[in-house]
C-alpha cells in the first residue's frame, strides 16, 4: 500500500487480524465502513477490501510489516495516544483522514476496541506501575518476630532449636505404621527435654508452667501436626485429665510417668453414636458394692469409643468417659482409668481395639476404637475430684446435679479449646509464608512487549491472601489475650473464658481452613506437590473444625451462653423492655449522626480505629438483642422452646460471630498500641485496619440491611480494602518471615529462597 | 420442706442448682430476693437461705426430690406454661405467693432465666417438630434419574455397570506405584469397551460420539477421579490434540493405537515457569533445513515441562507445545509429536524424565517432568492443522498472527474444560449422596427427656448442605447445556462458547470445592476417615480449580470476553454514553416501580422465577457496565490499560460470577419447564428458587448497595431461604438418590443403608 491515504486503515487491518476476540463479523463491519466512504474511489475500496478477505488473509510477513509501521509512528512521537492519530500520520496527514475523525470513533466502537487500550499493544511502556512494583524492607523482621514471641520468645526459640535437628527430618514414607513409630520417638525426645510435663505441677515432677505448654503446642506445629496431636493426646487430654478431674492419689501414681512418656495413654470420650453430645454417652462403669470394683462395659456397638488418640498403638492406659451405675441407678457421666495394654504392648483381657485406619491427615496419630467387654477396675481407678463413692458405697459429690457436674468436669478441660486454636494459627503461618514468598518469586502475565509480573502485583492476588495474612495477625493476638486469660483465670470468669475459647477455636480453625485453602490455589499447580507441604498442613489441619468440639455446635454455645449473659445483665428490666432498648438506643445512637456517619467515606475515617470499632460493636450488640428478641418472640407465640432455638440457629452464628470479631479487634487494637517501634508499629496498624475493613466489607450485607451504613460508605470500603492490600504488598514476605519459622520446618522448595 | 408457701421456691432452687450456666453470682440475687420477703418469718427465711448456700450444697437426692415434685404439678395440669405457676401451685395457692407475681418474674429476669424456656426442663413435649420430621418419598427417583440422564442414559448405565464390577474395587494401597499400575489396567478395561475412542471420528476407528464421551468422562468421576484424570490425559487430551491440531496423515497413523491405549501418551503444554501464560513457553523446536527435522530442546531447567499426566510412567509419545525457530526466527508455539519411550518402555536418548513424586491428590496419575536435550524428530511429526512448513522451508498458514493462531489451536482444546467440570459435578454429587444419607440418619441433641434428633433436621445443617445441593442441580442443567451448544456449534459462537466453557469450569470446580468442604465438616470425624471417600473426593478434585486454566485466570478471561461483547453490541453510540445508557436504563426500570418491587416480600413475589431472573439479569447488565466504565474512566485519567485492568480485577470476578449465574439460572429454568412429571417438577422447581434466592442473599451487599433492593427484602429473602431448606429437607435423600451413583462406587460405609 503505497498510497498514503489508504495506508490510514492499516492498524485497523492490523487489529482485527491480530486480535483473537475478533470474529468474522467484525471484518464484515470494517467492509461496510470502507465501502461507505465515499472520497474513496472504487479501485481503491477494491484493494482495501482485498486486506479484510477472511477466505484470503495477509501473509505473517504482512502482518509484521504492518506492525512495524505502526510501531514507527508511535517511535517518531511517543505522545500518540490514539489509533486514529496514527492513522493521521500513516496517511502523512490527508485532509479526507482528518475529517474522519468520529466515523472513525465509531468504527472502533463497532469493532470493540477501545482505542487507549489497544494502543499498549503498539508501544512499550516503562511507566507500568504493576510492572515495577516489589518487595522492600521497610521494618525490622526481628523486632517484630519478638512482639509476636513475647514473654514466651525463650521457649519458642528453644522449641525451634529442637525440631530444626536432623532427628526431625519430616517422615516420607506412606506407611502409616512407619510414621507412626517415628512420631512416638519425636514425642520421647520432647518428654526428655521436659516439654510433655510443662504443664503439670512442680510437686509432681512437672514444669509448672502453663504458659510455656501452650507455646510449645504451637511452636510445634511449624513442625509435623500428627507430632501435634500425639502430643496434645499424651500429655494434654490424658494427663490433663489426670491432673484436672483426678486427686492427690492420682497426680503421685501417674503424673510423673506420664510427663516422661513411661506411661502412654489416652482420652477416651468420644463414642461412635456420641461425639458431640457426650452427655449422653453410653459405655457404664458399675459399681460392685462386694469387693469395691466398677465393671466397666460398652452395651453396644455404636457405643464403642471412637478416634481415640494412642489408642491402635501405643496406648498404656486410657480415661474413660462411662455412666456411673450404682444399684441400678445412674449417676451421670464420670471419669475412670482403665489398662488397655501391658508395658510390653499387649492387649489386656476385656479389651477390644479396632484401628481407625487410613484418614484424611494425621496418619502420624494411631487413632483406634476401644470396646469393653466386663472390664474390672479398682474403685481408686475413679478421677474422683468431683464425685466419689463413699465407703457405704454411696455416691457423693459436693455438686449435686449430674449435668452441671459433668459440665463442670468438661470445663477443666478446656486447655484443649487453647491448644488447638493455637496449633492451627501456626499451621495458618506455615502456609501464608509458604504462598506468599512463592507469589512473591513467581511471574506471570505481563504488558505487552514487557517482562512478566510477579503475580503478588496483580491486585486479585493481594485480595486472596493479604486479608487472610490481616485476619492470622488478629487472631495471632486474640489467642495471647485468652491465654492469659485463661492461665490467670478466677472462678467468677470461668464461664465467660469457656465460651471464648469455644468460639476462638472454631474462629481460629475456620481461618485456618481458609487460609490454607487459599495458599493452595495461590501456588497453582506446586501448591498441589506434597514437597511443598500445603498438601499435609491443610489435610492435618482439616479435622482441627471438628476435633475438640464441632465448631458449628460451638458457635451456638457462645451464643447461649451470650443470650444468658445478656438476660442477667438487663435483668432489672422485663425482657421485651431490655431488648427494645439496647436496640433502639443503637439505632439512635447512629441516627443522630445519620446524615454523616453513614455516608462518610474520607480516607481518615475509613482507617480511623474508633470507627472501626464503633461498627465491630454495634454490631455485637444489635445481633444479639435481634437473636434474643427473635427467640422470645418465637416462644411467647406458642413454639416449643427446643424448636424455636433451631429457628435461629442460623442468627446464632451470627451472634457468636460477631462476638468473637469484637474481642479480635479489640485485642488487635490494644496490641498495636503497645508497639514501640514506629515502623513496626505503622505495619501492624495497617493489618489491623485492613482485618477490620475487610470483615466489615465481608458483614456489608448486615450493615446494609440495617441502616448503619450506605451503599457509598461500603463501597468506598471495598476501595480501601483494595488499596490497603496494594499498600501493605512491599511489606508482605517481610510480615511472613516475622514469623520466623525454621526453614527446616517450612521445608518447601517453592519458599525457599 | 413441709411448709407449702416454702415450696414456692423450689423451682427456682432446683434451677440454680442444676443449670449450668448460673453462676455463684445468681445464688447471691436469689438470696437478697428472700431477705426482701417481708411475708416470710425469720426463721423462714433462714429455712431457704439454708438451700441456696454454695458452701452446702444440697444432695443429688434432693435435687431429684425437687425435680419429681415439680414433674408432679406438671403431669396434674399439663396446661402450665410458667415456673410461677407451678411455685403458686406447690404453694398450694397461698395468697402471699399469689401476690408475689411482677417480683417473682423480676427475679427470674435477673437470673437470666427465661420462663418459657425453662419450662422445657421438666416436661417432656410431643408436640417438638424439630424431633418428628424425617424424610419422606414425595416422588419417584426413578423418574427424576432419567430426566437428569436425559439422552445419554444408554452410556451412562453401560458406564455404570462396568464401573461396578468386581475389577472396578478401590485400590487401597498406598503405595503410589500399586496405585498407577492399578489405574493403567483399568484404563485398558475401558479402552477395550471402546470408550476411550468414543469421540474420535469413525473414520479412524472411533465412536464418532462427543455426547457419549463426555457422559461417559462424568460417569466415571463416581469412581475413582484417577482413573478419570489418567482416562481424560489419554483419550481426551493426548488424543484430541492429535485430532484437533493434527491432519489427515496423523489420524491415520496415531488415532486408533491411541484410542487402544496401545500408545499411551502426553499433553506437554505446561511448563515450570509458565502455567496461565503459555504464550511464553519456552521449549524451542528448530527446523533444520538441512534434513527437515525439527531439534526439541529445553533451554533451561525452568523451562522443562511439568505436572505433565502419562510422562512419569507410562507415556510412549507426546504432543510438545514450542516454540517454532526457522532461521533464528520466532514463529510462535505450534505443536509436535515427540516420542518419549520405546514400546518397552525404556526412556528415549535426549528424553529426561522426571517424576512429580507425591502430590495432595490423584497419586494413581504419573505426573512427571520431561526435558529434551537435542531431540530430533522428522517433519511430518508437526501437527500442521494450523500451520506448516512448505517444500521451500518457508512458514504458512492460514493464520497470520502469531497470537491468533495459537489461540485458536488452544479453542479447539477446550473440550478439556467441559470433561474436568462435568467430573467436578460428579464428584460433588457424590459427596452430598454421602454427607445427607449420613445426616438423616445420624442423630446428635435432642429435647430435654425426649429422643435425639436426626442432625438433617437442624435448620443449620439443612443452610450448609441443601444450597449446594440445589447448586449441584443448578449446574448440572448448566453443563449439558454447555455440552449441547459445545457438540451443535458454529463458527460465529465459537468465542462465546469458548468463555462459558472457560467460566463454567471455573463456577463448576469451585462449587465442588465449597461443596466437599462442607460435606466433610457436615459428616464431623466421620467424614475424615478415608473410607468414607470424601477425603479422596476433595484432594483429587482440588486440583481440579487449578488445572486446565486456573479458575482465577479464567475468571479475567470470561469478564474480558464479556467487556469485549459489550462494546460491540453497543458500538453505536461513544463508549461512555452506552454504558450511562445501560446504567441508568436499568435504575429507572426499577426506580419505577421502586416503592413496591425494591420493598416486596410476600411469598408469592419471592419465590417467583420472574423475579429471580430480573435480578440475576440486572446484575449482570450492571456489573458489566459498572467494569467498563471504571476501566474507561482510569485509562482516560492517564493509567496505563495494564494498570487499569489490574485495578479492576475484583470488579472483573464479579463481572463473570454474575454472567455465569444468569446462564446457570437460565438453564435451571428452562429445565424445570420442561419436566412434565408433576412430582419431580414441583421439587426441582423448589431447588431452583433456593438457588436463585441463596445466590440472591449472597450477593445482598450488592444489590443493596445498588437499590435494587431493600433491608426489608433481603431479609426476608433470607427467611425463605431457610423456609424452603425446611421444605426440602424431607425429600433431600431422594434427591441425592436420583444422582443413582452406584453402591459400590458411593462404598463409603456411612452412606450405605
Amino acid at each position: 500500500m503505497t498510497n498514503p491515504k489508504l495506508r490510514a486503515f492499516i492498524p485497523l487491518f492490523y487489529l482485527v487480524w491480530s486480535d483473537d476476540l475478533l470474529t468474522p463479523k467484525e471484518f464484515l463491519t470494517l467492509r461496510e465502513f470502507i465501502s461507505l466512504q465515499n472520497w474513496l474511489s472504487e479501485k481503491e475500496k477494491e484493494l482495501l477490501f482485498a486486506e479484510v478477505n477472511v477466505s484470503a488473509p495477509p501473509s505473517r510477513g504482512q502482518l509484521i510489516d504492518w506492525k512495524s509501521q505502526i510501531e514507527k509512528i508511535i517511535q517518531e512521537k511517543p505522545s500518540v495516544r490514539s489509533i486514529f492519530d496514527i492513522s493521521i500520520r500513516l496517511s502523512e496527514n490527508d485532509k479526507a483522514i482528518a475529517d474522519l475523525g468520529p466515523a472513525f470513533i465509531k468504527l472502533e466502537n463497532d469493532l470493540g476496541i477501545l482505542d487507549k487500550e489497544v494502543i499498549g499493544v503498539f508501544k512499550t511502556s516503562s511507566n507500568i506501575i504493576t510492572s515495577n512494583y516489589q518487595a522492600a524492607k521497610r521494618f525490622d523482621t526481628e523486632i517484630l518476630a519478638r512482639i509476636l514471641d513475647g514473654k514466651q520468645a525463650f521457649i519458642i526459640k528453644k522449641v525451634k532449636a529442637i525440631i530444626s535437628r536432623p532427628e526431625f527430618a519430616y517422615e516420607t514414607s506412606t506407611d502409616s505404621d512407619v510414621y507412626r513409630e517415628k512420631v512416638y520417638d519425636w514425642c520421647k525426645i520432647l518428654a526428655k527435654e521436659n516439654f510433655g510435663n510443662m504443664a503439670y505441677p512442680k510437686k509432681y515432677g512437672g514444669g509448672g508452667n502453663l504458659a510455656d505448654y501452650f507455646s510449645i503446642m504451637e511452636t510445634l506445629s511449624y513442625h509435623d501436626l500428627s507430632l501435634v496431636i500425639k502430643f496434645g493426646v499424651q500429655f494434654g487430654l490424658w494427663g490433663m485429665s489426670i491432673q484436672s478431674l483426678g486427686t492427690e492419689k492420682h497426680y503421685i501414681k501417674y503424673l510423673k510417668d506420664i510427663g516422661s512418656l513411661k506411661l502412654p495413654g489416652c482420652f477416651a470420650m468420644t463414642e461412635t453414636n456420641h461425639g458431640s453430645n457426650v452427655k449422653e454417652l453410653e459405655t457404664t462403669a458399675t459399681y460392685n458394692h462386694d469387693d469395691q470394683t466398677f465393671t466397666i462395659q460398652t452395651p453396644n456397638i455404636d457405643a464403642q469409643k471412637e478416634y481415640i488418640g494412642n489408642a491402635a498403638k501405643h496406648g498404656q492406659k486410657a480415661t474413660v468417659f462411662a455412666k456411673l451405675i450404682i444399684d441400678g441407678n445412674d449417676y451421670g457421666i464420670n471419669a475412670f482409668i482403665v489398662p488397655l495394654r501391658d508395658i510390653n504392648g499387649r492387649v489386656l483381657k476385656g479389651i477390644i481395639i479396632g484401628d481407625c485406619g487410613l484418614k484424611m491427615g494425621l496418619n502420624g496419630v494411631d487413632n483406634g476404637t476401644i470396646r469393653f467387654e466386663k472390664v474390672v477396675i479398682p474403685k481408686e481407678n475413679m478421677l474422683d475430684r468431683f464425685a466419689s463413692i463413699n465407703e457405704k458405697g454411696e455416691f457423693e459429690s459436693p455438686i449435686p446435679s449430674d449435668n452441671r457436674r459433668f459440665f463442670t468436669m468438661l470445663g477443666t478441660l478446656v486447655g484443649g479449646r487453647i491448644g488447638i486454636p493455637r496449633s492451627a494459627l501456626a499451621a495458618a503461618k506455615s502456609g501464608l509464608t509458604i504462598a506468599i514468598i512463592y507469589s512473591d518469586k513467581r511471574k506471570q502475565f505481563g504488558p505487552e512487549g514487557g517482562s512478566e509480573v510477579s503475580i503478588l502485583n496483580y491486585r486479585i492476588h493481594q485480595r486472596r491472601l493479604f486479608p487472610l495474612l490481616a485476619k492470622t495477625y488478629a487472631i495471632h493476638f486474640a489467642l495471647q489475650y485468652l491465654t492469659n486469660r485463661f492461665i490467670n483465670k478466677n472462678e467468677s470468669e470461668m464461664q465467660e473464658i469457656e465460651a471464648l475459647a469455644a468460639g476462638m477455636k472454631a474462629y481460629s480453625t475456620w481461618s485456618t481452613r481458609d487460609t490454607l485453602q487459599e495458599c493452595r490455589e495461590a501456588c497453582g499447580g506446586k501448591g498441589y506437590l506434597s514437597e511443598n507441604r500445603i498438601d499435609t498442613l491443610k489435610n492435618d489441619t482439616e479435622i482441627y473444625t471438628t476435633f475438640e468440639g464441632d465448631n458449628t455446635v460451638l458457635m451456638q454455645l457462645v451464643a447461649k451462653n451470650r443470650l444468658s449473659e445478656f438476660r442477667k445483665s438487663f435483668g432489672e428490666m422485663d425482657a421485651i423492655g431490655i431488648i427494645n432498648y439496647v436496640y433502639e438506643n443503637a439505632k439512635i445512637a447512629i441516627s443522630e449522626k445519620n446524615l454523616i456517619i453513614t455516608r462518610e467515606t474520607d480516607e481518615e475515617h475509613l482507617l480511623d480505629a474508633q470507627f472501626h470499632l464503633n461498627a465491630f460493636r454495634y454490631r455485637e450488640k444489635t445481633t444479639l438483642a435481634s437473636a434474643g428478641k427473635r427467640l422470645k418472640k418465637l416462644i411467647d407465640g406458642g413454639l416449643e422452646p427446643y424448636d424455636a432455638f433451631n429457628v435461629v440457629q442460623h442468627q446464632m452464628i451470627d451472634v457468636s460471630q460477631a462476638y468473637l470479631e469484637l474481642i479480635i479487634l479489640e485485642q488487635f487494637q490494644t496490641a498495636v498500641q503497645s508497639i514501640k517501634d514506629k515502623k513496626c508499629k505503622d505495619i501492624v496498624s495497617k493489618l489491623c485496619q485492613l482485618y477490620a475493613l475487610s470483615e466489615i466489607e465481608k458483614n456489608k450485607g448486615w450493615y446494609l440491611e440495617d441502616g448503619y451504613m450506605e451503599g457509598v460508605k461500603t463501597k468506598a470500603i471495598r476501595k480501601m480494602v483494595n488499596q490497603l492490600c496494594w499498600d501493605i504488598r512491599p511489606d508482605a514476605v517481610s510480615l511472613v518471615e516475622a514469623f520466623d519459622i525454621p526453614k527446616s520446618c517450612l521445608a518447601a522448595p517453592i519458599a525457599l529462597h
